[in-house]
């Protein structure tokens, strides 16, 4: 049977970055199999909005005098001198510049003199799940996002509020993008939970139908996509709490407030991943008891076959048996008897019946269960 | 075999907020399916109390100015804009009023300057488990209460003892009265907690009856019902110690004192939940245990009669071969020897009779058991 | 058969308290079922002792006055007026007197300006466990203990110490007496704790034995009580360690230094309880490994002798078959052979050996375990 | 049979202590079944030593004026008047001696004033598991050391470097003897440990064998010593901690600095118990996982043999049916078939190879496993 | 069977530290077996750089004053001499020698006055799995590696680094250097976790195969490794945000900077190592499972078999009965029926149809599973 090509496994998926052990930090290089960068470039203020797409990085600077709020968006990082030159212009740690290209890392916040520097995972909608890195880089008057330029992505809301004017984020500075921004990023995983909510639902009712092995792999696959979640999501509340109470200038109270409302969101996500957690894990135990009842019942049936014929199957054996009874009047009287017949199958009968009363007393014949969910208890 | 209509199953019911991901924050959207709200204002002082249903919003203020505490009591959330109107009056924060409509928050509680917001999870007494969000605003002389209005609430208490004006509740603040409020959804998940432990006594019953698949879906069904509730009344504590705690001057010395005896409730529901779900745990360990009883004991009938008539049936039948004993005298010689029958019946019996010893020894002809649930131990 | 008369089962043993939801807090009302009070009043200084039974309330200032302290002792809590009276008598907070008729409180203390209030849980020494609720109140001159009066308590050491004058509590103050019976009612504890080694021990015994379904249930209702006791006992610890730090000057040093003793106790107490449920726990899965092993013994010997006898009987079978040898020289020519039979019962002889040869290589021939255990490894 | 004497339990093991509930604090009484004590005085300085059994609490003082460090070394508890007096000597509290005697304390440290009190647990080498309490008391110019006198310590180390002279000991002051003892008790775990690990390489070699119900009494016999283990090690890294960190004049930096390198080897020991904690569940597991391939084995030759077999059975039972041919031409006319028996014979073969087959691509007919330890994954 | 020569087993490997218990600390004793050691120096500053093999101790105070950093790397513990000599060079604590050569050290930072002294496990990436002690101590001018000597280490890219002057390393203290070791050792865990997700990923497909019983073995010795590597890799988080945090003079704000990146991949390593234990222990689950159905599948096929051939073979039985028709027309009239024989087997015929009937609608007579992953749920 040919193999079919190779798919991208849990335990791959959960790959460690790659960064070559030993290398010296802060030296940006794009990751293997980079895609080449989509920069586009908004600036706006209260009154107007810009959006182009970034042609030199020259134009940087005359964008940030003229208007309250620069945000370069980068979708790609594929082209490491351009990343480089970003991290340049806007004056950014090496280390800073690592991270971003170093698309495994987890969740975190880094707090800078003259920046905030922020990595969240984005989720995708598809199957299966899939995440992205966009790091978000924020000071007094620019912001930047980097993500690995995966297709699609969560922000399209957030572009069209800034177009649009709607809202206060016009009126307010970089740290209230930031914060819309991974706001749109924690409110994305919901749809992907009640995903999750419709398929452990659906395991439930396929966890006592056939055949079963498959319902195994299916919750298995549903809890490995739950780990990873988890993996994921847990680092956010910490990050958010760290946004909400460093003393850090460059976010103000207004957007504080709204980040301790993203940060609600987070914790309402990891809450329902340990719920779901616990879920799939009782469906693993109610799958071993209904496998275990399954047993039972087999065995139930060739026991109570077994136990009644097999006796019976001795007894006409022993009237098969060849003793001639012409040598001896002791060799099998009973097959000449008159009513030696009728009396041996009546006692048989009488035997079955014995037995069957037995295994009713053991309450071995009832009707086998029918394995479907019970209504709530009355 | 026609689907019964879909019932809301647990992860339905685990199901997180709906919001759009990536809208803008603040805006007052009324839940899907919201019911109209009935909207009733009491007011009230140590002398007097008026009880009215809401006419306009513009009467508030009169009210205000008339008694000491404005208590504005909304049930149901279909009409954003009377939400919003009421957000606008008492000088509500946009993030507050959003969570108002969010009717999937967790219990919590935000301090604001001119007032604090404290989100509880109301249970229903009535199966399948059902809880309802009810959000508390309270401020100098305000009390605001937004719930989903699903029929019933347990606040009539409440509402009773302020009419009646027993107790201090009329001489006191509106902190007071959003203590009452809390202590009233807090203390009714107590009797929720009693049929819990009924349900477990009766499981405790069952856990040995037939037929037992039932059992096991049973006590998942608390096992889930249980990590429902807990995971809605965990974050009460929290809450409820912050309220304790936080040096708010909304919150009087009195009230703080009674929430503490109230945070010894939730502490105390908490403690009953943890150990409600080790005995459920514990319950399918049993059940596990009786399971494989059972099946030692199906397989040991089998053994036992097998072991002891599949060797007899093959004595039978080798006198039931057709060797020509004409043709040699070797051929089945016994057949034809005068006491042949009766020595291969005693032999067969004595065989019998040894294998009987042999599991008599073993212990495999015990009596079955009868899964009573044995006494205590002397 | 008659259901035997419903005993108090371990989930309604841990049921809650019984207020009703939304009541009016403060109200003093005895819980349902409490018994008559039974009330001493023992006043006392380092010269002189007078024990009474409390007449009415009025003598109790006199008491206060003439001696160093006053201890009532309230033994039942069926007079809801009494005990309103006391509270007044003593200046206790309304909260205070409704923690007292709530019995089901877990262990806490709190500290109001006048008074220290503490809640233990004190064990009886018979089976099956059974808890009470004491509640001590002690201020600058006054101890006030209330127990629900079930029969007996583990006082009266104290009460007898006292009496006789004997260590220092007659020297003391109120501090040190409420040390002296939050240690007694901790102390007591430990002989409970022996009886669960016994019983740990026993069953240990007993889990090789049969029938083993009893052991099943009896390892579950140690684990159970385990369960109710940690329950029980986990938040003393927390109240001596706040009795200990807490800057209430109602607390002398000296006692303070007692008080972290009976903390050292709780937390053995709290010690052994884990080390005893793991030691149940092990136990369930000891269980599970011996019935695993029983089940293998059962289907090796019903495997052993149908492996062999089965294929011997259709070999016998064969023979048995009533072709004609009359019409062809093919049917069954052996049947009319020299030495048919006995070269058939040669190779069906050998076929045996074989098979018994090839379990003893398969190690299914070994003598059954006897079950016992094995002494430490050497 | 007789059962043997009864010998001491783990549960029996893990008893707590056993003074009277209730009783007055800070009497001391030996306990029951202590050994008359054996005491000796050492006083050191830098320059001196000598080494003598102790004759009257009176000489003591001279001692103490005399030279730096006066170590009393009092091994067994069985002289309650001695440890009084001791007590008295050098102002111990009550509780303290208290402590002294009571001998299943868990290890702990309390400063007091003018002296430091420690308990630790210290192992015996030999099996079974056996633990003693020391007391340490050191003061200024003092250390009281206090053991049950069971046979033989782990302290002659020390005593061997104090008469010595060598290293920094006699240099020192009694907080580096208290710390040279501790070492002394911790390090002594670390042999035990090493028996730990070579009793779970031999148990990982044995899961595989027969009769393996033995292997899983031993492995819970290790499970079991590794939980008695961690309770009495566990609150050591506490009390070394509280050492290094309370701010008592009685302890020098030096001595702290020493007291954390023992700090390290706590943990280390903490470390290696939960680790082999874990290595003895995943025995367990794999036990399982052999006992549940072994019934699979056991079930496949008996379905196999049975499968082939039994309808092989049936069919030549059919043709050993007496009809009477005569009778009718329908009446078996196959028994006098020219070819009836060879093709009878035929056909079963032909039924027995395609059973084979089946069964050989199910997988069924693999030779069964050996049970090795597969080498480390390639 | 002769025995394989005895392989380093897991719990060996996990064993402690050897030193004899209760000797006097400080004194340094090579490790038993160590290994020669080769010492090479290097010094250098942002201008030059030197590296040469050490002769004596005299040189390394010139090469101190000639520039600013002298690192001496110590491949070998096996000269306790030339290690006492270099400690007294550079003034270290007795107790830090001492634990350089004591290689079983979790990791750990201690801070001294004049020194920093930092334990990392190195990791070998070879099978088995190795680890390594590297030891570094840094000061103002100076930094200390000692490692035990095993061939190898991950070190080589740093001093390629020192080398070729790239980076800031050759422009910065000794700090940096520091930080740059401690990062080369914790990066060089990530291959070692890529391998581990391929042994994962290669046993998720093994699962499913034949013979089953080595994939346990194999799950459970990654499952152990992963055990390891935990125990080895979670003390350097804690040591990583001591170095972060500690106010040490000796480590400057840019080295902390880059600490704290080094701390993040130490989080990243321990959150997938508790990733891939959750996996690993999934698989064991589904082992489990898969093993448990084809208990199932093995038992349903002797039980369809069993069930319709026994009671035929009974029925046939009944009619090779030899009672004698000749001496009652009761005896066995059947057999002289016309059509006898054919209602006989057509009787059968229909018994077996309704037995699999009945089998089909139980379910068991479907497909066996092919036990092959499904793809990702639709």
């Amino acid at each position: 049977m040919a193999k079919p090509p190779r798919k991208k496994t849990p335990a791959r998926a959960a790959r460690a970055h790659t960064a070559t052990p030993g290398a010296s930090p802060g030296l940006v290089h794009s990751p293997p199999g980079a895609l080449a960068p989509d920069v586009r470039v908004v600036s706006y203020d209260a009154d107007s909005i810009a959006e182009e797409r970034l042609e030199s990085l020259s134009g940087i600077a005359a964008l940030r005098s003229r208007r309250k709020v620069v945000w370069v968006d980068v979708d790609g990082l594929g082209d490491a001198e351009l990343i480089a030159g970003l991290g340049k212009t806007f004056g950014l740690h090496a280390l800073t510049m690592e991270d971003v290209t170093h698309v495994h890392q987890r969740a975190k916040v880094e707090f800078f003199p003259t920046y905030v520097f922020v990595v969240v995972r984005m989720i995708h909608s598809h199957e299966p799940l899939e995440m992205e890195q966009l790091s978000i880089v924020f000071g007094k008057d620019f912001v930047l996002t980097f993500q690995e330029g995966k297709p699609g992505d969560c922000l399209d809301p957030v572009r069209e509020r800034l177009r649009q004017g709607r809202g206060r984020m016009r009126h307010s500075g970089p740290d209230y993008l930031a914060y819309a921004l991974i706001d749109a990023v924690v409110d994305h995983y919901f749809p992907v939970m009640n995903r999750f909510a419709d398929r452990l639902d659906g395991l439930e009712d396929e966890v006592l139908g056939e055949p079963y092995l498959d319902v195994v792999w299916a919750i298995h696959s549903v809890k490995r996509d739950l780990l990873t979640l988890h993996r994921a999501v847990l680092p956010h509340r910490d990050l958010l709490q760290a946004l909400v109470r460093d003393p850090t200038p460059l976010v103000g109270e207004d957007a504080r407030l709204h980040l301790r409302d993203v940060s609600d969101h987070a914790g309402q996500i990891i809450d329902l991943l340990a719920c779901y957690r616990e879920m799939a894990q009782a469906l693993i135990e109610i799958h071993l008891n209904v496998a275990s009842n399954r047993m039972n019942e087999v065995m139930q049936v060739l026991t109570i076959i077994g136990s009644i014929f097999i006796p019976l199957t001795f007894v006409v054996g022993v009237y098969g048996m060849n003793f001639d009874a012409e040598s001896s009047p002791y060799n099998m009287p009973e097959l000449k008897m008159r009513y030696g017949y009728p009396i041996t199958m009546a006692l048989m009968a009488l035997g079955t019946v014995g037995m069957l009363l037995y295994f009713r007393r053991r309450g071995w014949l009832k009707r086998p269960h029918n394995y479907r969910k019970p209504g709530p208890p009355a």
